[in-house]
């Protein structure tokens, strides 16, 4: 029942503690976690961007819904999906696979000739939408893990999407902007979500089952 | 690390055991492990739907990109998302959310006027797409939670939206499939890909650290 107890714990925390950071080798494990998130055909159409740095913060936090967190919390995890599909971005992730399975590198060219033209067929805007909601995946599991080892996090889309990817230079790398995770440790006191109930539409409700 | 270890067992399994089926307790195990997924502004705007019932499996078994895993895995779940958010769904989730917490019902209105206006200059296609989007963090959660206990999974978009809607009746809920999660034990003689390495973009390229 761990990841139960884990999910029950963690809550969108509104305050952090500005002094108390998070040790590197968790951010490590957290940004590990999401780059074992499975995505559509095993694309993995997103990046993990982490910012530290103390300007690089205050630019971001012009845009923000929670400035404050952005501005105490230990560090922020921005989730970047890739702006669009292309035959070299499929092929490059086939051809690790293939080398690192050592396997021909045409071995699974059926299925990828097929994506391609699918993607080939849709617009950019849709190939966001699309890498976008794979991120979400990876979110999920950054958030898990960082409760597992009961650090504090506030996912969010809460933020000024152009104003992040200007600032940080994510068409550099072929990305835009989706999500947010803060991570860091709650300020108990200044947090009025801290001691609230976790509340969620019940069960019986949120799951339809179809004899 | 439990989390880790979890991600790691886990794959997105190409056949299933026919016979083996996941325990009921399980089965709702995972759907807690998705109702207690964060979401935007709290709505929690998706639903798991759960099948087993062999003669609905044939029929959604017709779109299916992998037939054979909506035929012979234990149980499938839908996640479907709101067709669209309305001030009626935000007043619901706030009126649980005050009356479990023993608020006043108006206590959040500020924010609920904001995001009752935000939605209604949006279409109900960017509605859909982004209950969707929330809807990847429940799938997260609940492959996290199958693996953990050591149930295996594929996370599937490969099936017809609306055979699935139709056959499901998904518009009385006013909701519509996003994604699949087949659930079962592997048949680890007729899977091609148990026995394969798990391939992940390298470490370097996926963190981006921004100093």
């Amino acid at each position: 029942m761990a990841l139960l107890e884990d999910l029950k714990w963690r809550y969108a925390t509104k305050a952090y503690d500005p002094i108390k950071k998070v040790k590197q080798e968790d951010i490590e494990k957290i940004v590990e976690a999401t780059r074992l998130a499975p995505t559509s055909s095993g694309l993995q159409p997103f990046r993990v961007i982490v910012v530290e740095n103390r300007a690089v913060r205050e630019q971001l936090a012009e845009g923000a819904f929670n400035p404050e967190c952005m501005l105490d919390c230990s560090h922020i995890l921005i989730f970047a999906s890739w702006d669009s599909y292309t035959p070299e971005r499929i092929d490059e992730v086939y051809n690790r696979e293939t080398d690192e399975r050592d396997l021909p590198r045409r071995r699974f060219s059926r299925y990828t000739d097929m994506i391609k033209e699918l993607y080939a067929s849709q617009t950019e805007e849709e190939h966001f939408i699309h890498t976008a909601k794979q991120s979400y995946i990876g979110l999920a599991l950054a958030l898990a893990q960082a409760a597992e080892l009961r650090i504090d996090s506030t996912p969010a889309e809460g933020f000024d999407n152009s104003l992040v990817d200007e600032v940080l230079e994510l068409h550099k790398y072929g990305l835009k902007s989706v999500s947010l995770l803060y991570l860091g440790y709650r300020d108990v006191e200044n947090d009025w979500r801290a001691a609230m109930k976790k509340v969620r539409v019940p069960m019986e409700e949120f799951m339809i089952e179809i004899k």
